[in-house]
């Protein structure tokens, strides 16, 4: 299925439909392989010892497989999250944004599934892995 | 295993623990069977169509399975999330509060899982579904 | 939502849809409250040390979540499972049958969601914890 | 981590402790990138509509996780799985093996994550995905 959105027309919905979250995630590129999406860490995000939240790297992963989806069918707003797995595999590195990159592993009628590794920028060793269904309006 | 904190003692640790979270999250009651915490929901938690946020559900069901691993071990601010499990079943009732009612299912050496129903208060049907697993430190 | 089979419905509806798993699994109570599913465990579910293999706890919980959603809403052979997370808590009873304890979360039109903590027979520690999502064919 | 393990010594390894599955998996490749396993799929592991059962795919994710982790720390038979999410995408093709790709994700001292995505031989689909944790007894 072809790329009907791009990471600026991307950014652009998020803006709008999202303003509770604005400025904390930016989509950085959009592809056939999937999406690229950024946390912009900052000290809300921080907990004790100084690594960022369990709740932060799962919205990070939302945004970006809310993203791949609709990089897809476009602009849906009312698609939801119905499942979520997620492994904290490591500590992030202190001071470094988060990059979660997505792939999109299935696109039906009615669900859809992707996953994504999360990485501190400028690291090879993820630090999260999440999978998650999103349920799809019907009548899109 | 007893119970070796009760809601006020962990309300009391969460303030000074996780002062970025002060405000959103309180233990209702610690008991044999489990521990119930409250999200104080405020429009920082709302969506598009009202509904609560995915990440601040995960949030709460976080905060309620760390504090019934804590009811049992005492204060170990380092035990950490390695994996999480999520079901959104139902849009949360707006204008209510939520609850996550979490019962511990194993308590080892070094790991600890338990599970959360999530539900609007006044509510009878699960608008959530978590379990975890808690990485505990060493030499507890 | 009614309950529409009773537990000799859904043994003799297993034994004719699933002849392969024919003599494994039994179905020991279905009501209100959920289902109870037994797995008759034989020297083909154990493996190195006496445990019971993953795969023979992941069947039970499967078998006592699908009949959960028939028990409500009737003979539909082709509900498939889209989702599932498995905590494996403790190491079985040798020697002892598991039972499958499951309840039902979710019954929405399209997907079904339920979870099963599964026990060596006369034990109250559950060896495993499962949730699993079903998703229902249309027009049934 | 270095690869201490090839696809001939797992599989003698697998044929020496697993018994009970012999002849129902292969290793086909094992590499720095992860390890390649083979569903031999036979009438067992099929189910009404022609499908492969649920508990055959987790058996092969399993299998395949359990063997990129001893591929990185040699013969430890008593690694147990702790947790495991499992999505199912697509009905798998009539008549072909299923092949599970899977990669390592973390190697700890105590907890190993991998995951992997599971296709019809001669497809680019994948019909399952999932992860899973291993737990590592101490002093290996």
């Amino acid at each position: 299925m072809d790329v009907v959105m791009d990471a600026e027309a991307m950014n652009a919905f998020l803006a709008t439909e999202f303003p509770q979250v604005n400025g904390q995630f930016r989509v950085d590129h959009v592809g056939e392989e999937g999406v690229t999406a950024r946390l912009l860490v900052n000290d809300s995000h921080l907990r004790p010892g100084g690594t960022i939240s369990g709740p932060s790297m799962f919205a990070l992963a939302d945004v970006s497989i809310y993203c791949v989806v609709l990089s897809r069918i476009g602009k849906v707003a009312l698609a939801v999250t119905t499942n979520a797995s997620i492994d904290f595999l490591r500590k992030p590195v202190a001071g470094k944004d988060l990059l979660a990159k997505c792939r999109l592993l299935k696109l039906g009628r009615a669900l859809a599934v992707a996953d994504a590794l999360i990485y501190s920028e400028g690291s090879d060793d993820p630090v999260a892995r999440c999978s998650m269904t999103y349920s799809i309006p019907p009548k899109r």
